[in-house]
C-alpha cells in the first residue's frame, strides 16, 4: 500500500472523555470515529487490524474442523421466550418492533437462533460432532459503554457452538477449542492465560476464559510461576500450608481489649502479627449462623463459602442482632473459643494449623491470646475459605501463585443440555432413539482484542503491534524523496522487493518531514521502520527501528533480506 | 474440503412459500434456513458462495483504488434528523430505542454516517478524491419480504460512497465504478448489463443500474444487439424512424364508428395496420388539458411525458368530465385534427412522420381517415412520448432494441452535493476556501447476487454456478470406495492433487450411493464433476461431467490436468 492512496488521519490532542490508553490511542491514531455511545466506525487503518485478528480466528477455527456460517442480527422474540431469556436477559437485550409490530432483539449471542438451526438440520448421530461458527456483529445496550471498543455496544465475535451426541464428544471438542484458542493467541503475538473461570449466567458446566494480560484489566487472575496453572482469582484453590500444626505451648488467656476490634488494631495492642491471629465471621447457614475462621491477614472468599453445605447458596453476613441473639455478643469480639456448640465453626487450612493463636474472646471488649485448636476451639471441618494471595504456592504442585489482571478476550463453556433441551433439539442415536443434544459455546470478542492487544502492548510514542496484528509489517519512510530521484528509486525499488516476497509492506510517499513522518509510524505501531536516504545510500545501508527498540541500526540490503526470512 | 467433515443438509422437498427458482433452489440445496419473515441463516455451503462473491467485489474494489472500512449498523435518530430522511425514507426504515429511550435504525443505507465521517475526516482537497466502501449487513423491513434473500430485509450490501471537489472528478470517479462494476460481474460469470436509469428517491444526476438478465427479473431493460447500449425500458429513446413525412394521397374522410373505440376494433372495422392509426390521449398539463398522440402500436410512456414542460411533472389522465368540457366530445372519439386550438398538441416521432392515417373524429361515433399533419392537425411539438419495443433502433445508432428481463444487482449514482451541503461536508481548496464536497454512491446488492446467479443459472436438476461463485468448482465422487481400497487411493490421491494446485475440489467420502451423490452434487451446482470407479481405473480413466453438459466424457489423468490449467 502507498499512504498516498490511503486514507490515513492521526490526531494531535488527546481525546477528554478516553479513560484508557487503547482508547486514546485507537483515537490519536485514528483507527475509530465514535458515531454514539458505545458505537464506532472503524476507520480504513483500524478495519486493516480488526481484519488480521478475524482471518487468524477463522483460519485457526476452520483448522479446527470447525464450520463457518452466518446467523442474523434481527432474532425473533418467539424464539427468546422458549429459552425464557426474554425476560431474563435484562437490559442488554436491545428490543425492538418491525413495521407490522412483530418484536425482535438485534442479537447479543445466538445460542437460541443456532439451538433452532439445529433442532432443524440436525436429524442423525451421524452428523455429529458438528462445531458451527461465525464471525458477525453483535448488539448489547451497556448501562455504561466505555473504554472505545473495550466496552462498545455494537461489536465484532466469533461465536461458535458444537452440538454432540454425549458428554465424552462434548469434553473432546473443549479440549479441542480450549487449545485451539491457545494457538488463536499465540498466533496473535499476545501474552495471555487461560483461566478457569466461574461460568455465570450462562450456566452450564466446565469454562475457561482467556484473559490478555494487562495491567488496565478489569480482571484479577491467580497464575502460578512454574506451570500453566491460571484461575479467576475467586476460584483459585488455597492449599494446605506445609507441615502439621504445633502442640500448644502456651495457656488460654483472656486480655482486655476494650477498642481494639479490628486485626490490625489488636495486632498492634498486643504485638503480635497477623498471621498469629484467627479471624472469625458469622453467617447465615441453612440451619441458624454459622462461624467462618480464616488467618489474620487472609480474607473470606465469598464464592468458595457460599458452595458449603451448610450456606444455602450464598455467603450472607448475619447482622448485629442475630450475632447477639446467637452469642450473646457485639461483632468485633466474636472467636471459635467458647462459642454456643449449636453453630458449626468452619475452619480454613491456614487457619486450622496454627496454635497459640489470638482470636475474640467472644465476650464485649476482651480477646483470648494462647487459643489452640481442640483443647479450646472445636472445629468442625477444616475447608478451602480464603482468597488466595502472592507467593501461595500453585494448586498444581508447581511454583508460587502471583495476582496478575487481565482483559477476557475469550471464553469457552461447556453448556450441556440446557438449550438443546427446553428448544427441544434431538437426534435419533444407532439405535434409531431420540436423544437430546449436548452442546458447547466458544465466543472471542474480535474487536476487543484489537483494544487488549494496545493494552499489552504501547508506550509514550503510540502503539506496539505484535507482527500479526499490525496494520503493516514495514513502513518505508523516504527522506528528502521530492529532491533526491535516487531516494524515490530506492524506496520503490525496496517497496516493490518487499511486497513481491509477500511481506505486508507499506510506503510512505506523503512527502512528509522525517519527524511527522516518524511520529506517525510510530503511534500506529508498525513493528519495522525503515529509512531511505542518499546519505544512507552513500554508505550503501538503511536507517533501521525496531518499534519494539529504541535504538536504529544501520543494516545493509542483505540484512534487510534476512529480516523477515 | 471432505463433504464428510462439512455440514451439507440437502432437502427432497420443495417448501411451499418459495416462489421462484432461486428460492426454492437455495432451501432445497440447504443454503437458506428462514428465521423469520425476511431474515435467513446462511448455512456453511450457502456462506460459502456469498463470500466468494464477497471476496470477488472486495478484490475489485481494492484494485480500483476504493478504500475498506467498516461503519456501524445502528445509527442515531439526530443524523437523520439532519438529512430530514428520519421521516422521508418511510416505513423501510426500522426505527429502535435503547435502554435510554434514545432513537436510532437499523441502517439501511448510510449515506449520513459516511457523510459525517467525511465531514469529520476530511479537512482539505489534498486527501481527495477518496472513495471508501463496506460490506456490511443492512435491514430493510420490507412490506412484502419474499423470494428468499431475492428481497430479504436482512442483507448484505457493498456500499461505497466517494467524494471530490469537483464535478470533473465525480465524473472521473463514476466511469471508474462504472467500469469496475463491469468487472466484477463479468468476473462471477454473469450475464448482465450495465442499464441508464432513473434516480428515484435517492437523488442526484447520472445513475446507473447493473442488471443480471433472468427471465424472472422483475425489471424490463431495453438493450441493443449491436452495442453496449442498455437503459431502463422507461428512459430508452425512440428515435424518430427513418425517412420523411410522405405527401398526402387521400382526402380526408370521415367514418362512423358507432361502436368502436378501441384501436384494434377500429382497425379490424376499417382494415388498417395500428401503426396507420395515430391514438390521442388527453392528459392534465400545466396550464389546459394536454394532447399526446402515438402511432396506434405504440404505449405512451409516462416517465418521458411526466418530463414534457407543458406537463407539471406528471402525466394523469384527464377524466371524462374535463374531456367533455374541453373538447365536446367523449374519450375514444379524440383525434388531433380538429382540436380546440387551446389544446397543444405533441406528437411522438413516429406518429409526426405518418400521413392518410386513422385518427379520432372528435365527435361521437366518428372517426377520420386519410387525416394529414398540417392539413388536418396541428402539431404543437414533435417529441419522444413512447415506449421503446422490441426491433426499434437502438438510440446509439448501432443495431436494434431488445427488451430482457433483469434483476437489479447493482447501482451507480452521481449524489453531487445533496447531502455534502445539508451535512455541512466541506474541505478547503488549493486557495483555503471551504468548497462543499461532490459525492457519488455506488452499491452491490452481495446476497442478491447469489439469488440471482442462480436465476440466471439453473435447470430441473438444481443450481449450475459460474465458476467462480460455485462453493466447490470441482467434486470428486468415489464409487463403491467402502468395497475398494484402489478407489480410495485414486480418489484421495486426485484430491490432495487438486488441493495441492490450488483448486477449490470437494472429496465426497459420506459413502452415499452414486444416484444419491450424482443428484445432490448437481443440485448444488458443482461445476465439475470427476467419478472415480473400479471400472474407471481398469480403463485408466475417470468419468467426467461438466455441469453445464448432459453427458458424460471419459478422461484421463492428464485431460483433468488439462481441465483447469
Amino acid at each position: 500500500m502507498r499512504l498516498s492512496r490511503f486514507h490515513l488521519a492521526t490526531v494531535k490532542e488527546v481525546p477528554a472523555d478516553a479513560e484508557i490508553a487503547s482508547h486514546r490511542l485507537m483515537l490519536r491514531a485514528g483507527m475509530l470515529r465514535k458515531l454514539a455511545a458505545g458505537i464506532y466506525t472503524w476507520s480504513p487503518l483500524g478495519l486493516r487490524v480488526l481484519r488480521k485478528v478475524e482471518q487468524a480466528v477463522r483460519e485457526e477455527m476452520n483448522r479446527a474442523g470447525a464450520i463457518e456460517l452466518l446467523m442474523p442480527s434481527i432474532q425473533p422474540r418467539e424464539l427468546w421466550e422458549e429459552t425464557g431469556r426474554w425476560e431474563k436477559f435484562g437490559g442488554q437485550l436491545l428490543k425492538l418492533r418491525d413495521r407490522k409490530d412483530a418484536e425482535y432483539c438485534y442479537g447479543p449471542t445466538h445460542e437460541e437462533v443456532v439451538t433452532d438451526f439445529a433442532r432443524n438440520e440436525l436429524r442423525s448421530y451421524k452428523q455429529l460432532p458438528v462445531n458451527f461458527y461465525q464471525i458477525q456483529t453483535k448488539f448489547r445496550d451497556e448501562i455504561r459503554p466505555r473504554f472505545g471498543v473495550m466496552r462498545a455496544r455494537e461489536f465484532l465475535m466469533k461465536d461458535a457452538y458444537s452440538f454432540h451426541l454425549d458428554p465424552a464428544s462434548l469434553e473432546a471438542e473443549y479440549r479441542n477449542m480450549y487449545e485451539t484458542y491457545g494457538r488463536i493467541f499465540t498466533r496473535l503475538g499476545l501474552r495471555f492465560r487461560a483461566v478457569q473461570a466461574d461460568t455465570g449466567a450462562i450456566g452450564g458446566n466446565a469454562s475457561h476464559e482467556f484473559q490478555v494480560l494487562a495491567d488496565s484489566g478489569e480482571d484479577a487472575i491467580a497464575f502460578s510461576t512454574g506451570s500453566d496453572y491460571a484461575a479467576n482469582i475467586e476460584l483459585a484453590e488455597a492449599l494446605a500450608p506445609a507441615g502439621t500444626r504445633p502442640a500448644p505451648a502456651h495457656a488460654l488467656e483472656r486480655v482486655d481489649t476494650p477498642t481494639q476490634k479490628t486485626i490490625d488494631e489488636i495486632c498492634a495492642f498486643l504485638g503480635v502479627a497477623p498471621a498469629q491471629c484467627v479471624k472469625t465471621i458469622l453467617v447465615r447457614g441453612v440451619d441458624g449462623l454459622v462461624a467462618l475462621c480464616v488467618r489474620g491477614d487472609h480474607e473470606i472468599n465469598e464464592v468458595k463459602a457460599a458452595k458449603l453445605a451448610e450456606l444455602p447458596g450464598e455467603s450472607v453476613l448475619a447482622d448485629e442482632a442475630e450475632i447477639l441473639k446467637a452469642t450473646g455478643v457485639r461483632p468485633g469480639f466474636i472467636g471459635p473459643a467458647g462459642l454456643p456448640a449449636s453453630i458449626p465453626v468452619i475452619v480454613d487450612r491456614s487457619a486450622a494449623i496454627l496454635a497459640d493463636f489470638v482470636c475474640g474472646g467472644n465476650a464485649d471488649g476482651s480477646h483470648y491470646r494462647g487459643a489452640n485448636w481442640e483443647r479450646d476451639a472445636r472445629i468442625t471441618r477444616i475447608a478451602d475459605l480464603r482468597k488466595v494471595v502472592e507467593g501461595d504456592p500453585s494448586p498444581d504442585g508447581q511454583g508460587e501463585l502471583g495476582i496478575a489482571r487481565g482483559i477476557e478476550v475469550g471464553h469457552v463453556f461447556q453448556l450441556g443440555q440446557k438449550y438443546a433441551e427446553v428448544l427441544g433439539a434431538t437426534v435419533l442415536d444407532d439405535q434409531g432413539k431420540s436423544r437430546v443434544l449436548w452442546m458447547g459455546c466458544y465466543g472471542i470478542g474480535v474487536s476487543r482484542i484489537v483494544a487488549a492487544a494496545i493494552e499489552q502492548n504501547h508506550d509514550e510514542a503510540g502503539i506496539a503491534w505484535p507482527e500479526a496484528m499490525a496494520p503493516w509489517r514495514v513502513a518505508i519512510c523516504p527522506i528528502g524523496a521530492h529532491q533526491s530521484e535516487a531516494v524515490r528509486e530506492e524506496a520503490e525499488r525496496l517497496y516493490a522487493e518487499l511486497a513481491q516476497a509477500g511481506i505486508d509492506v507499506v510506503l510512505d510517499d506523503r512527502g512528509l518531514r522525517p519527524g511527522a513522518m516518524f511520529a506517525d509510524m510510530e503511534l500506529i505501531g508498525i513493528p519495522h521502520r525503515i529509512v531511505v536516504s542518499d546519505r544512507g545510500l552513500a554508505a550503501g545501508t538503511y536507517e533501521y527501528r525496531r518499534r519494539s527498540e529504541s535504538e536504529n541500526r544501520s543494516l545493509t540490503r542483505e540484512d534487510i533480506g534476512r529480516l523477515f526470512d
